[in-house]
């Protein structure tokens, strides 16, 4: 069950610049930095607040390190702007099974590893209404959740 | 301060089928419907968790109800997916006006009437790395601060 929005993924060319735009203008701190170079980003967390089922919600802003990653082409496609929204789950692979049997595409075979040690995998944004969404369950609430 | 994502606005065609598509995939339900004839919509709110700021995180989907309406430029644009990000603050009127000060354009002289009685305001997307940006002080929250 998708109990919370986990994060809005944020396209930049820019890392630096994009943090420094997010701090001055309005207050937000880096919670988070790491290089994700199966996905060929860099990217920072800004954490926005926590949320009613434990978690919390992040802006991740999102710079490609090579030309041939998935941002980087979405970016030469679209320019800056929101790359895709991430909702929060206890179990992604139990969601993402029950949502491919909706016919929904889901992009990865098997969740794969997100930021901060997450789990995550994608559906395919012509299947949601245009929107590239994440399925995310956090590092925290899988130890929590194997006691 | 802004302390919350307050909703992730997202742009469609068809406003029942977007709705139908978030409850029978994710089991979303709606938390609100309303005609915004100002911004020329239809919208539905879905709550999605609470915040630890004491508001709520929402998806807002958005149909145009007029063909000179921003959104429905937008779509026509773009097609269909994620039109802008919202930010939940006590106080719109001073984060605005700071924020202007900063030399972020605001579109709005004054905050204006958005979802469920809400004042908003929203910030060039130039001026912020591409994100169309709005900020929110719910009705309730409004209250409070009066109380």
């Amino acid at each position: 069950m998708l109990t919370r929005i986990d994060h809005i993924g944020i396209a930049c060319f820019d890392l630096d610049a994009t943090v420094d735009f997010y701090r001055t203008t309005y207050g937000f701190e880096v919670f988070h930095t790491e290089v994700n170079e199966e996905q060929g980003v860099r990217e920072a967390m800004l954490k926005i607040n926590e949320t009613s089922d434990g978690g919390a919600s992040y802006l991740q802003l999102l710079q490609p390190v090579r030309e041939d990653s998935t941002v980087a082409k979405w970016l030469a496609k679209n320019g800056e702007g929101v790359h895709h929204i991430a909702f929060g789950t206890a179990d992604v692979d139990a969601d993402a099974a029950a949502i491919r049997d909706k016919g929904v595409r889901v992009l990865y075979d098997q969740p794969r590893t997100g930021s901060m040690g997450s789990r995550i995998t994608f559906l395919h944004p012509k299947d949601c209404h245009g929107v590239l969404t994440e399925l995310v369950t956090s590092a925290e609430r899988r130890h929590d959740d194997q006691g």
